[in-house]
């Protein structure tokens, strides 16, 4: 996926919001936009979104001096996503075909980064979405693939996120490694976050080494690219990872909500569809 | 008003749009970009949001070699505007207190900026408008003003909401002077754009003498100035109106829909209000 015009304004209004959750005062958010727009105008077109936005919210921890804006509401939203955890799990424990469940709430949880400012409703989203129709469904390959392979890479998206991927994981019959940020970026999943969903109690969690958006293979570390080229299944989540991996490979699975036009128009599906999609052969 | 840094991203935003808009290529629309990058990086604070989308929107024209984008927005706008107008007649007749649902009326013509892209639901907007309870209102003291100085001068906002404010023309009993952008501007109405809806008909026509949004009097003509230097009593439509003429004093009432949380925190109400306000003594 590559940068378009519309991913400016995007990433303005990022940087912005991402120097209030590190408590930068008038000057330093003033700072920040500057920065931010200096980048922009440098040119970007050759980068994909989220190398972008690694620039730009490493320049707002850079202006602020704050090591991880977001970490209040990481928590947060793992405590409420682990509240809703008995109904879920319930739920699951009631259905004919666990695994197809399973796999679009995982796509659920995606919605969280989403909810961060609309908490209270983050049940009536859950809802909506356990009964959306897929735009795209390939659950059955990856049914076949895992059948096949019998282990799975699960990249993790957001804090939160992270319990409902403990459902998929806990519906899954064989080994799973899940792969964390290196260190904070936005309000994605950190080794501490996937602890506090309780991933270490149902997988390895292993670290990508790198803490851009989404898996930039070329910034993780040389174990976890190792990791990630012996790999025979992958479950990447949400927008950032479709957007460094779409060219990945068919071993790749993408689970996602798509919350933006640019990424609607490149995956061909509207804004709000969810996305079950098999990465395309090199 | 003074321009704020939410305001950036949606400067950049406005660039996008106008530029296709003017049916700019894929180049043209990244020459946009970079200019309105580059005009926000030479700091911009000092001005007022109509002040900065007035270099925007004229960059955008100049880059693009378009003169009027909106062109055919603004005609569309006006010919739906004027489908309405029968029923629109037809419950002002039935109304107790006709002057004040002809305020009203007229600012539910201020949504028509919003719905540009959603014309089926205009209706829906106006029936929506019409009953909700106003955030600020000063109609009564307008009623008195009106009644002291027996003439207004009306300075106008978008093609379309301009047949929204014949209607409030019509229910009043004084001469008024109908004052509209000296050229285009956004969807701003032009002379051309209020005879298309009939304004020619209830009032005097006069130019701004300005195609800046809003009404930055330094831009204006010195017979305009002269002729806002002398009205008793004056109707502002709309958001830039309010932007560039808030400090003007009491013969101002501004009629408006509250469009962004800039303005929104300005006016200490909240986004989607209704606002009928008397300008602050200065």
């Amino acid at each position: 996926v590559k940068t378009h015009l519309d991913c400016y304004p995007c990433f303005l209004r990022q940087a912005l919001e991402a120097a209030r959750f590190a408590g930068a005062g008038e000057r330093q958010q003033e700072g920040v936009v500057q920065r931010a727009l200096g980048l922009l105008a440098n040119g970007v077109d050759a980068c994909n979104p989220a190398e972008i936005g690694d620039k730009i919210h490493r320049l707002v921890r850079d202006e602020v001096g704050h090591h991880d804006p977001y970490v209040a509401v990481k928590e947060s939203s793992t405590r409420q996503a682990l509240s809703f955890y008995p109904r879920l799990k319930s739920l699951l424990a009631q259905a004919n075909d666990p695994l197809m469940v399973a796999v679009r709430l995982s796509i659920v949880g995606n919605i969280i980064d989403y909810a961060q400012e609309r908490r209270y409703d983050l049940w009536s989203a859950v809802e909506r979405v356990l009964v959306q129709p897929f735009a795209v469904d390939h659950r059955k390959a990856f049914r076949e693939a895992l059948t096949r392979t019998g282990q799975l890479l699960f990249l993790a998206d957001n804090a939160g996120e992270t319990v409902f991927d403990r459902l998929l994981i806990e519906a899954l019959d064989v080994p799973v490694a899940y792969a964390v940020k290196g260190g904070p970026i936005l309000n994605d999943a950190t080794s501490t976050d996937a602890r506090a969903a309780g991933i270490d109690e149902v997988a390895e969690i292993v670290s990508t080494g790198s803490d851009a958006p989404g898996t930039i293979l070329a910034r993780c570390s040389p174990e976890f690219r190792k990791r990630y080229a012996a790999a025979p299944l992958v479950v990447a989540k949400g927008q950032a990872n479709y957007e460094t991996l779409d060219e990945e490979g068919p071993e790749v699975f993408f689970a996602l909500q798509v919350k933006c036009p640019v990424l609607a128009r490149d995956a061909g599906v509207p804004v709000g569809s969810i996305v079950f999609k098999r990465g395309a052969a090199a």
